[in-house]
């Protein structure tokens, strides 16, 4: 018998993915999505001139990769003003998400995030063997002051939260933030995803201050940036903290012509002011869809807009259903009452007039089922 | 005070990291090496179809690549003749060798390598709180007998050897390797290194059998395929053994370009061929060089050669700084006897020319020096 032992954990956890890509259910429906709005990609794309660097450097793709990513963090260090020991490069946000839990969790670890947040969070903190406590959002925002409660009632490690929020889009000022981070309990890391930061109002990030140890900003290329097929995001903490990482991370984990393009696109700023407002325009057009039809939205600070469909989950996963079988890839929040939206990342023009096209449709599909 | 808590293994692990890479040391010299041959890249690059693949794609950079790498699954499942439910794709060998340590090892198991075989396969384990057991090298191989009684003696759960070997190039058979496998303690895994593969004499490794549970293999682009810097791995093995990697990996963890060019890589089995005979020269051509300047070499089965220097570490050091200080980038192994020996990557025509000149001098300045 050939039965190779795993580890105790292992057999606890479930075969479950955080996400399906649309890939999955494109080969499922026999057909490529004509819209894809389910995933908060940016659809406007990346620099031009992360793409010419990109594509000049892929004969070089024989070399690895600098392991300490020193270029690219140099330049970030710059942008950030902080210094490069402060920073570490990693194969996403998802991928620095999964050395965070490995360096803080263990088995029985109290962990905090709210109820309906990212589901890869979860995925890597359960993977440890960590206990989560899930918080109900408030009012569609991820809710700070019951998030700091439950690290106190729980003596939590680790607590999560992501501003811009993802799935509704909703965000804190920079003094909600903050007093968040000053009241926070000294032994409990932040874990403070700023993906979607790029889209957000100027100055809702608190000053980044490398010295509360216990405060870690997430950011990434995927989103302002247009490369999530890249998959570079970075961390920022103290200098003790990003340390750690160098003891556990994958130090050849990062492709190089990601690390060049990502370079170029941090360098080209203009192209983000154009982004800006491409995708400002793009949410107030997905607003008019839906008030068009009746419907209301979460006011957005990310690349995606929460469409509130007025009814419950039940009839929100109709509305998705409809639009998803008709060729408009988007997703839902995972948890009531947050489940009562779809959620539809910023389009092109052709992928909004096949949503105002299909919405009306899929609502009156939707309420005739119900 | 804010001071996070970490897990306790966290506290016990070195900051080491398994390899600097060129580029620090280029920085600590101030000039870029003339000659890059101490990372067992290929050189001679990838196929032309990859890169115009992977040109081609960058302006999609926008997209998150399909968390399942289903097309890339699906045309090695053709390639090599197994389910797609047998493979699974990551970040390179090293993530592979990472999640691979993640689902076996817990705190104080066995585990067992050789002595001065991959040092990313013992930082991985050590990560995970395994206890390594190095079994001595024995005339310049792996020795398997040695190996597979260090798993009998200690209960290992895991262990590691690579065929061809790294650093010193050279191979068992495919009966040898065959005869371990059948011996081989059905509850121990088996982690089988292919990464050189495709350099290798035909036949060498035993036919893949997946229903031989507790055997896992570990294939890359990043040797034959010429694409180190795009970190695209597989491991091969049982529908279970690889269902168990769904559980833990990062999902999102694949660059979407790196995958098209990986699958276009493979498609060109013809510059594989090429590739073969290119770097079957260029190992003439190391062999020649050492030879001229009285060292032999040991054979090689990998796009790589280990130059017996012929004294001790100590000697072999010299050498090696010598030509570093120099322009030449090369690495030797890690642990005695094999330590005698510098082990030079394949080169182009100038990079071959500069160490023909430069070793004789290297060797003089040693000799006079010890």
């Amino acid at each position: 018998m050939r039965n190779p032992r795993f580890t105790d954990l292992l057999s606890k956890l479930p075969a479950t993915v955080p996400f399906v890509g649309p890939e999955t259910q494109e080969r499922t429906r026999g057909a490529v999505f004509d819209a894809r709005l389910g995933a908060n990609e940016c659809v406007f794309g990346p620099s031009p001139k992360a793409i010419a660097a990109m594509q000049a450097v892929s004969g070089e793709i024989w070399k690895y990769a600098d392991p300490t990513s020193f270029e690219l963090r140099t330049a970030l260090a710059d942008h950030l003003d902080v210094d490069i020991c402060n920073i570490v490069v990693g194969e996403g946000i998802d991928g620095l998400l999964g050395y965070t839990a490995r360096i803080v969790v263990q088995e029985g670890d109290n962990i905090i995030t709210s109820d309906g947040a990212y589901p890869t969070f979860n995925y890597h903190v359960i993977g440890y063997g960590g206990i989560l406590h899930k918080v109900p959002y408030k009012n569609d925002h991820e809710d700070l002051d019951g998030l700091l409660q439950a690290v106190i009632n729980t003596d939590a490690k680790l607590v999560y939260f992501a501003n811009p929020d993802n799935p509704m889009g909703t965000v804190h000022s920079s003094e909600a933030v903050q007093n968040f981070i000053d009241r926070l309990p000294g032994n409990c890391l932040l874990a403070l995803d700023e993906a979607y930061i790029e889209f957000a109002p100027v100055g809702i990030s608190p000053r980044i201050d490398v010295e509360q140890s216990n405060v870690l900003r997430f950011r990434t290329f995927s989103k302002g940036y247009g490369m999530a097929g890249a998959r570079v995001g970075y961390a920022i903490g103290s200098q003790d903290v990003i340390l750690q990482f160098e003891k556990i991370r994958n130090h050849f984990g990062m492709n190089l012509a990601a690390q060049v393009g990502a370079l170029a696109a941090l360098h080209d700023q203009n192209w983000i002011e154009h982004i800006r407002h491409q995708v400002e325009n793009a949410r107030d057009q997905i607003s008019q869809i839906a008030q068009d039809n009746g419907l209301s939205i979460i006011p957005s600070a990310t690349n995606f807009v929460a469409i509130d469909c007025g009814q419950d989950s039940a009839f929100a996963k109709l509305v998705l259903l409809y639009l998803v079988e008709h060729g408009i890839f988007v997703r839902m929040p995972f948890v009531t009452p947050q489940d009562r939206c779809i959620r539809v990342s910023v389009g092109l023009e052709k992928d909004l007039r096949l949503l105002a096209d299909l919405l009306p449709r899929a609502l009156s599909e939707a309420r005739s089922a119900s």
